[in-house]
Protein backbone atom coordinates (compact mmCIF):
# COMPACT_ATOMS: atom_id res chain seq x y z
CA UNK A 1 0.00 0.00 0.00
CA UNK A 2 1.49 3.23 -0.98
CA UNK A 3 1.37 5.64 1.92
CA UNK A 4 0.90 8.78 0.46
CA UNK A 5 -0.23 9.59 -2.96
CA UNK A 6 -0.40 13.09 -4.27
CA UNK A 7 -2.85 14.12 -6.98
CA UNK A 8 -2.36 17.63 -8.82
CA UNK A 9 -4.59 19.40 -10.80
CA UNK A 10 -7.55 16.71 -10.65
CA UNK A 11 -10.03 17.23 -13.73
CA UNK A 12 -11.82 13.64 -15.21
CA UNK A 13 -8.93 11.60 -14.83
CA UNK A 14 -7.32 13.22 -11.37
CA UNK A 15 -10.58 12.56 -10.13
CA UNK A 16 -10.72 9.73 -10.85
CA UNK A 17 -7.61 7.97 -9.91
CA UNK A 18 -8.39 9.87 -6.03
CA UNK A 19 -11.77 7.88 -5.89
CA UNK A 20 -10.34 4.35 -7.41
CA UNK A 21 -7.39 4.90 -5.49
CA UNK A 22 -9.78 5.07 -2.20
CA UNK A 23 -12.18 2.24 -3.67
CA UNK A 24 -8.92 -0.16 -3.70
CA UNK A 25 -7.58 1.19 -0.50
CA UNK A 26 -4.08 1.79 -2.97
CA UNK A 27 -2.94 4.33 -0.45
CA UNK A 28 -2.91 5.10 3.05
CA UNK A 29 -3.31 8.93 2.69
CA UNK A 30 -4.59 10.94 -0.45
CA UNK A 31 -3.53 14.54 -0.63
CA UNK A 32 -4.90 16.93 -3.51
CA UNK A 33 -4.20 20.38 -4.98
CA UNK A 34 -5.86 21.78 -7.43
CA UNK A 35 -5.67 25.84 -9.09
CA UNK A 36 -9.27 26.94 -7.71
CA UNK A 37 -9.95 27.57 -4.74
CA UNK A 38 -13.45 26.87 -4.97
CA UNK A 39 -12.64 22.94 -6.35
CA UNK A 40 -10.28 23.10 -3.17
CA UNK A 41 -13.18 23.95 -0.53
CA UNK A 42 -15.37 21.40 -2.53
CA UNK A 43 -13.11 18.64 -2.23
CA UNK A 44 -11.99 18.77 1.15
CA UNK A 45 -15.57 17.84 1.90
CA UNK A 46 -14.94 14.42 -0.02
CA UNK A 47 -14.11 11.07 1.75
CA UNK A 48 -11.81 10.21 -0.87
CA UNK A 49 -9.33 12.62 -0.21
CA UNK A 50 -7.13 12.85 3.42
CA UNK A 51 -6.44 16.38 2.89
CA UNK A 52 -6.43 19.67 0.17
CA UNK A 53 -3.38 21.38 -0.10
CA UNK A 54 -2.90 25.24 -0.95
CA UNK A 55 -0.03 24.98 -3.03
CA UNK A 56 1.73 21.99 -5.63
CA UNK A 57 4.65 22.12 -3.16
CA UNK A 58 2.63 21.51 0.06
CA UNK A 59 0.67 18.96 -1.46
CA UNK A 60 3.73 16.83 -2.36
CA UNK A 61 5.24 16.99 0.29
CA UNK A 62 5.52 13.22 1.99
CA UNK A 63 4.50 11.90 -1.04
CA UNK A 64 5.16 8.33 -2.19
CA UNK A 65 3.48 8.53 -5.67
CA UNK A 66 2.72 11.80 -7.40
CA UNK A 67 0.02 11.76 -10.03
CA UNK A 68 -0.09 15.04 -12.42
CA UNK A 69 -3.77 15.17 -13.72
CA UNK A 70 -3.14 18.20 -15.73
CA UNK A 71 -3.88 19.65 -19.05
CA UNK A 72 -1.09 18.27 -21.25
CA UNK A 73 1.30 21.38 -21.37
CA UNK A 74 1.12 21.96 -17.61
CA UNK A 75 2.79 18.77 -16.75
CA UNK A 76 6.45 19.79 -17.42
CA UNK A 77 5.77 22.79 -15.87
CA UNK A 78 4.43 21.45 -12.42
CA UNK A 79 7.36 18.88 -12.07
CA UNK A 80 9.93 21.73 -12.25
CA UNK A 81 7.60 23.35 -9.78
CA UNK A 82 7.36 20.62 -7.05
CA UNK A 83 11.35 19.00 -7.94
CA UNK A 84 12.51 20.40 -5.18
CA UNK A 85 10.26 19.50 -2.47
CA UNK A 86 10.15 15.66 -3.51
CA UNK A 87 11.51 13.17 -1.21
CA UNK A 88 14.57 11.31 -2.23
CA UNK A 89 12.83 7.90 -4.44
CA UNK A 90 9.28 9.97 -4.58
CA UNK A 91 7.46 8.61 -7.67
CA UNK A 92 5.89 10.90 -10.15
CA UNK A 93 3.83 10.06 -13.13
CA UNK A 94 1.19 11.65 -14.88
CA UNK A 95 -2.03 10.63 -17.35
CA UNK A 96 -1.17 12.49 -20.24
CA UNK A 97 -2.35 11.70 -23.85
CA UNK A 98 1.34 12.12 -25.42
CA UNK A 99 4.44 10.81 -23.92
CA UNK A 100 7.68 11.50 -25.56
CA UNK A 101 8.13 15.36 -24.93
CA UNK A 102 6.65 14.78 -21.47
CA UNK A 103 8.84 11.87 -20.76
CA UNK A 104 12.30 13.17 -21.97
CA UNK A 105 11.47 16.75 -20.29
CA UNK A 106 9.96 14.90 -17.14
CA UNK A 107 13.24 12.86 -16.49
CA UNK A 108 15.39 15.07 -16.87
CA UNK A 109 13.63 17.42 -14.77
CA UNK A 110 13.70 15.36 -11.48
CA UNK A 111 16.73 15.14 -9.12
CA UNK A 112 16.31 13.00 -6.27
CA UNK A 113 12.34 11.43 -7.79
CA UNK A 114 11.57 9.34 -10.37
CA UNK A 115 9.64 10.41 -13.67
CA UNK A 116 7.05 7.54 -15.27
CA UNK A 117 5.24 8.41 -17.32
CA UNK A 118 1.69 7.15 -17.68
CA UNK A 119 -1.61 7.35 -20.09
CA UNK A 120 -4.61 5.22 -19.22
CA UNK A 121 -7.28 5.08 -22.29
CA UNK A 122 -10.15 6.09 -20.56
CA UNK A 123 -12.48 9.04 -20.69
CA UNK A 124 -15.27 10.57 -21.14
CA UNK A 125 -16.64 14.16 -23.06
CA UNK A 126 -17.17 15.05 -19.84
CA UNK A 127 -15.18 16.48 -17.55
CA UNK A 128 -14.39 17.55 -14.03
CA UNK A 129 -13.52 15.60 -11.29
CA UNK A 130 -17.02 15.49 -9.80
CA UNK A 131 -17.94 13.40 -13.08
CA UNK A 132 -14.67 10.58 -12.45
CA UNK A 133 -15.59 7.34 -11.42
CA UNK A 134 -13.59 4.94 -9.30
CA UNK A 135 -13.98 2.30 -11.78
CA UNK A 136 -13.13 4.70 -14.87
CA UNK A 137 -9.85 2.81 -15.51
CA UNK A 138 -11.51 -0.93 -14.99
CA UNK A 139 -10.35 -2.76 -18.05
CA UNK A 140 -8.87 -0.14 -19.57
CA UNK A 141 -5.67 0.42 -21.37
CA UNK A 142 -2.99 1.91 -19.67
CA UNK A 143 -0.14 2.90 -21.23
CA UNK A 144 3.38 3.25 -19.25
CA UNK A 145 6.01 4.36 -20.99
CA UNK A 146 9.62 4.12 -19.61
CA UNK A 147 12.60 5.18 -21.55
CA UNK A 148 16.50 4.09 -20.66
CA UNK A 149 17.25 6.15 -17.82
CA UNK A 150 14.29 5.30 -16.41
CA UNK A 151 14.44 3.28 -12.54
CA UNK A 152 12.99 -0.08 -13.14
CA UNK A 153 11.60 -0.10 -9.34
CA UNK A 154 9.68 2.90 -10.18
CA UNK A 155 8.18 1.22 -13.43
CA UNK A 156 7.61 -1.64 -11.64
CA UNK A 157 5.51 0.46 -8.74
CA UNK A 158 3.35 2.84 -11.49
CA UNK A 159 2.41 -0.77 -13.46
CA UNK A 160 1.69 -1.98 -9.67
CA UNK A 161 -0.77 1.16 -8.94
CA UNK A 162 -2.08 1.05 -12.46
CA UNK A 163 -2.88 -2.43 -12.05
CA UNK A 164 -4.44 -2.33 -8.65
CA UNK A 165 -6.88 0.77 -10.12
CA UNK A 166 -8.46 -1.76 -12.43
CA UNK A 167 -6.08 -0.87 -15.60
CA UNK A 168 -4.84 -3.47 -18.35
CA UNK A 169 -1.16 -2.46 -18.15
CA UNK A 170 0.79 -2.01 -21.55
CA UNK A 171 5.03 -1.09 -21.19
CA UNK A 172 5.16 1.30 -24.37
CA UNK A 173 7.89 3.17 -25.82
CA UNK A 174 7.21 6.77 -25.75
CA UNK A 175 7.47 7.33 -29.25
CA UNK A 176 5.58 4.11 -30.12
CA UNK A 177 3.15 4.82 -27.60
CA UNK A 178 2.69 8.52 -29.35
CA UNK A 179 2.52 6.92 -32.69
CA UNK A 180 -0.34 4.56 -31.59
CA UNK A 181 -2.43 7.20 -29.75
CA UNK A 182 -2.58 9.53 -33.02
CA UNK A 183 -4.32 6.47 -34.81
CA UNK A 184 -6.36 5.33 -32.23
CA UNK A 185 -7.59 8.21 -30.37
CA UNK A 186 -6.32 11.64 -31.48
CA UNK A 187 -7.33 10.83 -35.09
CA UNK A 188 -10.75 9.82 -34.35
CA UNK A 189 -11.17 13.04 -32.42
CA UNK A 190 -10.06 15.09 -35.66
CA UNK A 191 -12.57 13.14 -37.31
CA UNK A 192 -15.65 13.13 -34.87
CA UNK A 193 -14.85 17.43 -34.70
CA UNK A 194 -14.77 17.81 -38.57
CA UNK A 195 -17.19 16.00 -39.24
CA UNK A 196 -19.61 17.97 -36.42
CA UNK A 197 -18.27 21.14 -37.70
CA UNK A 198 -18.18 20.06 -41.72
CA UNK A 199 -22.12 19.47 -41.27
CA UNK A 200 -22.79 22.77 -39.30
CA UNK A 201 -21.19 24.79 -41.72
CA UNK A 202 -23.12 23.10 -44.52
CA UNK A 203 -26.43 22.82 -43.57
CA UNK A 204 -27.40 23.02 -39.53
CA UNK A 205 -31.09 22.24 -40.68
CA UNK A 206 -30.06 18.69 -41.09
CA UNK A 207 -28.51 18.33 -37.51
CA UNK A 208 -32.78 18.09 -36.17
CA UNK A 209 -32.89 14.77 -38.30
CA UNK A 210 -29.68 12.62 -36.02
CA UNK A 211 -29.80 8.69 -35.64
CA UNK A 212 -28.18 7.00 -33.34
CA UNK A 213 -25.12 6.65 -36.10
CA UNK A 214 -24.29 9.72 -36.07
CA UNK A 215 -24.71 10.99 -32.52
CA UNK A 216 -21.90 7.44 -31.74
CA UNK A 217 -19.87 8.63 -34.43
CA UNK A 218 -19.54 11.96 -33.41
CA UNK A 219 -19.65 11.41 -29.36
CA UNK A 220 -15.63 12.34 -28.45
CA UNK A 221 -16.70 15.31 -30.87
CA UNK A 222 -18.65 17.05 -27.15
CA UNK A 223 -14.89 16.90 -25.72
CA UNK A 224 -13.26 20.30 -24.29
CA UNK A 225 -11.71 21.79 -27.35
CA UNK A 226 -8.84 23.40 -25.12
CA UNK A 227 -7.08 19.88 -23.94
CA UNK A 228 -7.79 18.93 -27.44
CA UNK A 229 -5.81 21.58 -28.89
CA UNK A 230 -3.02 20.93 -26.26
CA UNK A 231 -2.94 16.69 -27.00
CA UNK A 232 -2.76 17.99 -30.65
CA UNK A 233 -0.05 20.85 -30.61
CA UNK A 234 2.21 18.12 -28.41
CA UNK A 235 1.53 15.49 -30.50
CA UNK A 236 1.40 17.50 -33.82
CA UNK A 237 3.65 15.42 -36.24
CA UNK A 238 2.05 11.73 -35.45
CA UNK A 239 -1.60 13.08 -35.84
CA UNK A 240 -0.09 14.35 -39.14
CA UNK A 241 0.86 11.20 -40.08
CA UNK A 242 -2.42 9.57 -38.79
CA UNK A 243 -4.56 12.10 -40.72
CA UNK A 244 -2.83 11.65 -44.19
CA UNK A 245 -2.84 7.68 -44.07
CA UNK A 246 -6.97 8.78 -43.07
CA UNK A 247 -7.02 10.91 -46.55
CA UNK A 248 -5.42 8.72 -48.48
CA UNK A 249 -8.43 6.01 -47.82
CA UNK A 250 -11.07 8.30 -48.19
CA UNK A 251 -9.80 9.72 -51.53
CA UNK A 252 -9.24 6.13 -52.64
CA UNK A 253 -13.25 5.28 -51.66
CA UNK A 254 -13.94 8.83 -53.43
CA UNK A 255 -12.36 7.69 -56.65
CA UNK A 256 -14.28 4.22 -56.18
CA UNK A 257 -17.75 5.82 -55.53
CA UNK A 258 -16.62 8.52 -58.44
CA UNK A 259 -15.79 5.92 -60.96
CA UNK A 260 -18.58 3.63 -59.51
CA UNK A 261 -16.42 0.90 -59.03
CA UNK A 262 -18.66 -0.62 -56.31
CA UNK A 263 -16.59 -3.38 -55.82
CA UNK A 264 -14.06 -1.09 -54.33
CA UNK A 265 -16.70 0.46 -51.88
CA UNK A 266 -17.56 -3.25 -50.84
CA UNK A 267 -14.13 -4.18 -50.31
CA UNK A 268 -13.23 -0.91 -48.56
CA UNK A 269 -16.39 -1.04 -46.18
CA UNK A 270 -15.97 -5.16 -45.54
CA UNK A 271 -12.60 -4.55 -44.79
CA UNK A 272 -13.80 -1.95 -42.23
CA UNK A 273 -16.17 -3.91 -40.93
CA UNK A 274 -13.69 -6.43 -40.45
CA UNK A 275 -11.62 -4.40 -38.50
CA UNK A 276 -14.27 -3.59 -36.38
CA UNK A 277 -15.59 -6.92 -35.46
CA UNK A 278 -11.21 -7.29 -34.87
CA UNK A 279 -10.78 -4.87 -31.97
CA UNK A 280 -14.30 -5.65 -30.19
CA UNK A 281 -14.29 -9.22 -29.87
CA UNK A 282 -11.36 -7.97 -27.38
CA UNK B 1 -56.73 0.03 -37.38
CA UNK B 2 -55.47 -1.42 -40.06
CA UNK B 3 -57.36 -4.45 -41.34
CA UNK B 4 -53.96 -6.09 -43.01
CA UNK B 5 -50.59 -5.16 -42.80
CA UNK B 6 -48.49 -7.40 -45.05
CA UNK B 7 -44.50 -7.29 -44.75
CA UNK B 8 -42.34 -8.34 -47.29
CA UNK B 9 -38.71 -9.45 -46.85
CA UNK B 10 -37.83 -8.28 -43.09
CA UNK B 11 -34.81 -7.89 -41.69
CA UNK B 12 -34.13 -5.66 -38.73
CA UNK B 13 -36.51 -2.84 -39.64
CA UNK B 14 -39.15 -5.03 -40.96
CA UNK B 15 -38.90 -7.51 -37.91
CA UNK B 16 -39.04 -4.55 -36.01
CA UNK B 17 -42.58 -2.81 -37.86
CA UNK B 18 -44.16 -6.41 -37.12
CA UNK B 19 -43.30 -6.18 -33.74
CA UNK B 20 -44.20 -2.86 -33.05
CA UNK B 21 -47.35 -3.43 -35.03
CA UNK B 22 -48.25 -5.78 -32.58
CA UNK B 23 -47.33 -4.10 -29.90
CA UNK B 24 -49.34 -1.54 -30.86
CA UNK B 25 -52.13 -3.12 -32.21
CA UNK B 26 -51.51 -1.25 -35.57
CA UNK B 27 -53.03 -4.01 -37.98
CA UNK B 28 -55.51 -6.66 -36.84
CA UNK B 29 -53.68 -9.17 -39.80
CA UNK B 30 -50.04 -9.07 -39.85
CA UNK B 31 -48.72 -11.04 -43.14
CA UNK B 32 -44.79 -11.65 -43.81
CA UNK B 33 -43.09 -12.70 -46.79
CA UNK B 34 -39.56 -13.63 -46.40
CA UNK B 35 -37.27 -15.12 -49.44
CA UNK B 36 -35.72 -17.75 -47.47
CA UNK B 37 -37.58 -21.00 -46.88
CA UNK B 38 -36.06 -21.18 -43.25
CA UNK B 39 -37.03 -17.71 -42.52
CA UNK B 40 -40.24 -18.40 -42.79
CA UNK B 41 -40.46 -21.52 -40.68
CA UNK B 42 -39.26 -19.35 -37.82
CA UNK B 43 -41.57 -16.36 -38.65
CA UNK B 44 -44.51 -19.15 -38.54
CA UNK B 45 -43.64 -19.62 -34.64
CA UNK B 46 -43.96 -16.28 -33.60
CA UNK B 47 -46.89 -14.58 -31.86
CA UNK B 48 -46.74 -11.35 -34.03
CA UNK B 49 -47.09 -13.24 -37.16
CA UNK B 50 -50.69 -13.84 -38.19
CA UNK B 51 -49.63 -15.70 -41.54
CA UNK B 52 -46.46 -16.43 -43.06
CA UNK B 53 -47.12 -17.00 -46.88
CA UNK B 54 -44.52 -18.81 -49.70
CA UNK B 55 -44.24 -15.64 -52.33
CA UNK B 56 -44.92 -12.04 -52.44
CA UNK B 57 -47.85 -12.08 -54.45
CA UNK B 58 -49.60 -14.22 -51.80
CA UNK B 59 -48.39 -12.34 -48.72
CA UNK B 60 -50.57 -9.03 -50.69
CA UNK B 61 -53.80 -10.36 -51.08
CA UNK B 62 -56.24 -9.11 -48.99
CA UNK B 63 -53.30 -6.48 -47.48
CA UNK B 64 -54.80 -2.50 -46.74
CA UNK B 65 -50.62 -1.37 -46.37
CA UNK B 66 -47.36 -3.49 -47.56
CA UNK B 67 -44.24 -3.05 -46.23
CA UNK B 68 -41.36 -3.49 -48.08
CA UNK B 69 -38.65 -3.73 -45.97
CA UNK B 70 -35.61 -5.69 -48.88
CA UNK B 71 -32.57 -3.98 -49.49
CA UNK B 72 -33.30 -0.66 -51.51
CA UNK B 73 -32.02 -2.57 -54.76
CA UNK B 74 -34.77 -5.23 -54.29
CA UNK B 75 -37.90 -2.27 -53.27
CA UNK B 76 -38.56 -1.36 -57.17
CA UNK B 77 -38.50 -5.55 -58.35
CA UNK B 78 -40.68 -6.56 -55.63
CA UNK B 79 -42.96 -3.44 -56.01
CA UNK B 80 -43.28 -4.49 -59.70
CA UNK B 81 -43.88 -8.15 -58.68
CA UNK B 82 -46.47 -7.73 -56.48
CA UNK B 83 -48.25 -4.87 -58.95
CA UNK B 84 -51.15 -6.98 -60.06
CA UNK B 85 -52.04 -8.38 -57.33
CA UNK B 86 -52.73 -5.34 -54.98
CA UNK B 87 -56.11 -4.81 -54.22
CA UNK B 88 -57.75 -0.80 -55.04
CA UNK B 89 -56.60 1.55 -52.45
CA UNK B 90 -53.77 -0.30 -50.96
CA UNK B 91 -51.16 1.61 -49.85
CA UNK B 92 -47.29 0.51 -50.29
CA UNK B 93 -44.34 2.08 -48.54
CA UNK B 94 -41.17 1.04 -48.04
CA UNK B 95 -38.18 1.86 -45.31
CA UNK B 96 -35.75 2.19 -48.04
CA UNK B 97 -32.65 4.76 -46.79
CA UNK B 98 -32.61 6.19 -49.97
CA UNK B 99 -35.85 8.22 -51.73
CA UNK B 100 -35.74 10.06 -55.16
CA UNK B 101 -34.94 6.80 -57.48
CA UNK B 102 -37.33 4.53 -55.58
CA UNK B 103 -40.27 6.99 -55.81
CA UNK B 104 -40.05 7.83 -59.09
CA UNK B 105 -40.41 4.38 -60.02
CA UNK B 106 -42.55 2.77 -57.25
CA UNK B 107 -45.10 5.76 -57.83
CA UNK B 108 -44.86 5.26 -61.60
CA UNK B 109 -45.23 1.45 -61.62
CA UNK B 110 -48.36 0.94 -59.16
CA UNK B 111 -51.90 1.41 -61.12
CA UNK B 112 -54.63 0.85 -58.44
CA UNK B 113 -52.26 1.25 -55.50
CA UNK B 114 -50.92 3.81 -54.30
CA UNK B 115 -47.15 4.14 -53.23
CA UNK B 116 -45.86 6.39 -50.78
CA UNK B 117 -42.40 6.14 -49.58
CA UNK B 118 -40.80 6.28 -45.75
CA UNK B 119 -37.62 5.97 -44.20
CA UNK B 120 -37.45 5.74 -40.33
CA UNK B 121 -34.48 6.87 -39.33
CA UNK B 122 -33.91 3.81 -37.01
CA UNK B 123 -31.63 0.83 -36.98
CA UNK B 124 -28.70 -0.89 -35.67
CA UNK B 125 -25.16 -2.14 -36.61
CA UNK B 126 -27.05 -6.14 -36.43
CA UNK B 127 -29.20 -7.54 -39.00
CA UNK B 128 -31.91 -9.78 -38.94
CA UNK B 129 -35.79 -9.73 -37.41
CA UNK B 130 -34.89 -11.61 -34.77
CA UNK B 131 -32.90 -8.48 -33.62
CA UNK B 132 -35.72 -5.97 -34.60
CA UNK B 133 -37.62 -4.85 -31.29
CA UNK B 134 -41.15 -2.93 -31.36
CA UNK B 135 -39.54 0.19 -29.75
CA UNK B 136 -37.17 0.69 -32.35
CA UNK B 137 -39.30 3.42 -33.91
CA UNK B 138 -39.68 5.42 -30.62
CA UNK B 139 -38.66 8.98 -30.64
CA UNK B 140 -36.72 8.06 -34.30
CA UNK B 141 -37.34 10.40 -37.13
CA UNK B 142 -39.55 8.75 -39.86
CA UNK B 143 -39.13 10.49 -43.17
CA UNK B 144 -42.48 10.55 -45.71
CA UNK B 145 -41.71 11.34 -49.26
CA UNK B 146 -44.84 12.10 -51.13
CA UNK B 147 -44.41 13.81 -54.75
CA UNK B 148 -47.13 15.92 -56.52
CA UNK B 149 -48.58 12.53 -57.74
CA UNK B 150 -48.81 10.70 -54.43
CA UNK B 151 -52.47 10.39 -53.15
CA UNK B 152 -52.77 12.69 -50.36
CA UNK B 153 -54.67 10.40 -48.26
CA UNK B 154 -51.94 7.39 -48.67
CA UNK B 155 -49.79 10.04 -47.13
CA UNK B 156 -51.65 10.88 -44.10
CA UNK B 157 -52.06 7.30 -43.51
CA UNK B 158 -48.87 6.00 -43.72
CA UNK B 159 -47.82 9.16 -41.44
CA UNK B 160 -50.36 8.39 -39.03
CA UNK B 161 -49.38 4.41 -39.23
CA UNK B 162 -45.57 5.62 -38.31
CA UNK B 163 -46.90 7.63 -35.65
CA UNK B 164 -48.73 5.20 -34.09
CA UNK B 165 -44.99 3.23 -33.83
CA UNK B 166 -43.79 5.62 -32.23
CA UNK B 167 -41.58 7.54 -35.02
CA UNK B 168 -41.61 11.13 -35.34
CA UNK B 169 -42.72 11.71 -38.78
CA UNK B 170 -40.74 14.24 -41.19
CA UNK B 171 -42.12 14.62 -44.91
CA UNK B 172 -39.87 15.88 -46.92
CA UNK B 173 -39.18 16.03 -50.77
CA UNK B 174 -37.06 13.01 -51.62
CA UNK B 175 -34.48 14.66 -53.37
CA UNK B 176 -34.12 16.55 -50.34
CA UNK B 177 -34.26 13.81 -47.92
CA UNK B 178 -31.91 12.19 -50.17
CA UNK B 179 -29.18 15.20 -49.36
CA UNK B 180 -30.05 15.16 -45.95
CA UNK B 181 -29.35 11.57 -45.10
CA UNK B 182 -26.33 11.50 -47.52
CA UNK B 183 -25.02 14.03 -44.70
CA UNK B 184 -26.30 12.97 -41.84
CA UNK B 185 -26.13 9.34 -42.13
CA UNK B 186 -24.29 8.29 -45.28
CA UNK B 187 -21.11 10.16 -44.57
CA UNK B 188 -21.02 9.03 -40.79
CA UNK B 189 -20.94 5.48 -42.44
CA UNK B 190 -18.44 5.88 -45.07
CA UNK B 191 -16.29 8.22 -42.59
CA UNK B 192 -16.42 4.94 -39.76
CA UNK B 193 -15.67 2.66 -42.34
CA UNK B 194 -12.56 4.33 -44.12
CA UNK B 195 -11.03 5.26 -40.44
CA UNK B 196 -11.07 0.99 -39.53
CA UNK B 197 -10.15 0.27 -43.48
CA UNK B 198 -7.28 2.60 -42.67
CA UNK B 199 -6.58 1.85 -39.45
CA UNK B 200 -6.22 -1.94 -40.46
CA UNK B 201 -4.32 -0.95 -43.29
CA UNK B 202 -1.99 0.80 -41.48
CA UNK B 203 -1.18 -1.04 -38.52
CA UNK B 204 -3.07 -3.74 -37.08
CA UNK B 205 -1.74 -4.04 -33.96
CA UNK B 206 -2.44 -1.00 -32.71
CA UNK B 207 -5.78 -1.66 -32.31
CA UNK B 208 -5.31 -4.00 -29.73
CA UNK B 209 -5.50 -0.48 -27.56
CA UNK B 210 -8.81 0.76 -28.77
CA UNK B 211 -10.58 2.27 -26.13
CA UNK B 212 -14.31 3.57 -26.02
CA UNK B 213 -13.61 6.96 -28.09
CA UNK B 214 -12.85 4.50 -31.05
CA UNK B 215 -15.58 1.83 -30.68
CA UNK B 216 -18.07 4.86 -30.41
CA UNK B 217 -17.09 6.46 -33.55
CA UNK B 218 -16.73 3.43 -35.36
CA UNK B 219 -19.86 1.62 -34.28
CA UNK B 220 -21.61 1.67 -37.52
CA UNK B 221 -18.02 0.38 -39.64
CA UNK B 222 -19.58 -3.31 -38.30
CA UNK B 223 -23.18 -2.72 -40.31
CA UNK B 224 -23.49 -4.94 -42.98
CA UNK B 225 -21.01 -4.36 -45.87
CA UNK B 226 -23.90 -5.12 -49.15
CA UNK B 227 -26.62 -3.39 -47.16
CA UNK B 228 -24.63 -0.23 -47.67
CA UNK B 229 -23.04 -0.74 -50.97
CA UNK B 230 -26.34 -0.85 -52.29
CA UNK B 231 -27.18 2.45 -50.33
CA UNK B 232 -24.22 3.88 -51.76
CA UNK B 233 -25.07 3.43 -55.21
CA UNK B 234 -28.38 4.21 -55.21
CA UNK B 235 -27.08 7.64 -53.57
CA UNK B 236 -23.68 7.96 -54.87
CA UNK B 237 -24.10 11.97 -56.34
CA UNK B 238 -25.53 13.33 -53.02
CA UNK B 239 -22.96 11.15 -50.86
CA UNK B 240 -20.33 12.63 -53.40
CA UNK B 241 -20.90 15.93 -52.42
CA UNK B 242 -21.17 15.36 -49.19
CA UNK B 243 -17.53 13.55 -48.71
CA UNK B 244 -16.55 16.28 -51.32
CA UNK B 245 -16.88 18.67 -48.38
CA UNK B 246 -16.60 16.94 -45.35
CA UNK B 247 -12.88 16.44 -47.37
CA UNK B 248 -12.60 20.28 -47.66
CA UNK B 249 -13.27 20.68 -43.68
CA UNK B 250 -10.45 17.72 -43.28
CA UNK B 251 -7.98 19.60 -45.66
CA UNK B 252 -8.64 22.72 -43.84
CA UNK B 253 -7.79 21.01 -40.39
CA UNK B 254 -4.59 19.52 -41.93
CA UNK B 255 -3.36 23.16 -42.96
CA UNK B 256 -4.16 24.58 -39.53
CA UNK B 257 -2.15 21.83 -37.87
CA UNK B 258 0.97 21.61 -40.50
CA UNK B 259 0.99 25.59 -39.97
CA UNK B 260 0.79 25.28 -36.37
CA UNK B 261 -2.00 27.55 -36.87
CA UNK B 262 -3.66 26.18 -33.44
CA UNK B 263 -6.04 29.27 -32.74
CA UNK B 264 -7.80 27.72 -36.22
CA UNK B 265 -7.52 24.30 -35.10
CA UNK B 266 -9.20 25.43 -31.83
CA UNK B 267 -11.84 27.17 -33.60
CA UNK B 268 -12.37 23.89 -35.72
CA UNK B 269 -12.86 21.81 -32.66
CA UNK B 270 -15.38 24.14 -30.61
CA UNK B 271 -17.21 25.16 -33.50
CA UNK B 272 -17.85 20.75 -34.03
CA UNK B 273 -18.36 20.62 -29.98
CA UNK B 274 -20.96 23.57 -30.79
CA UNK B 275 -22.17 21.53 -33.36
CA UNK B 276 -22.67 18.05 -31.39
CA UNK B 277 -23.78 19.72 -28.35
CA UNK B 278 -26.42 21.31 -30.30
CA UNK B 279 -27.96 18.13 -32.38
CA UNK B 280 -27.72 16.10 -29.04
CA UNK B 281 -30.01 18.18 -26.66
CA UNK B 282 -33.00 18.24 -28.90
Amino acid sequence: MIEQLTILAPGLLGGSVAKAAYATKAAKRIVIWSRRPETRRALRKQKFVTEVADTPEAAVLGASLVVIASPVTKIVPLIAQINAHLAKGCIVTDVGSVKESIVKKGSKLLKDAHFVGSHPMAGSEKTGWENGSSDLFKNRTCFITPIKSTNKEATKSVALFWKKLGANVVVCDPKKHDNTVAQISHLPQVIASTLCSALLRKDPKVLAYAGNGLKDTTRIAGSDSDLWREIIDLNQKEILKALHNYQKELAQFEKALKEKNFSQVTRILARGKFCRERFILR
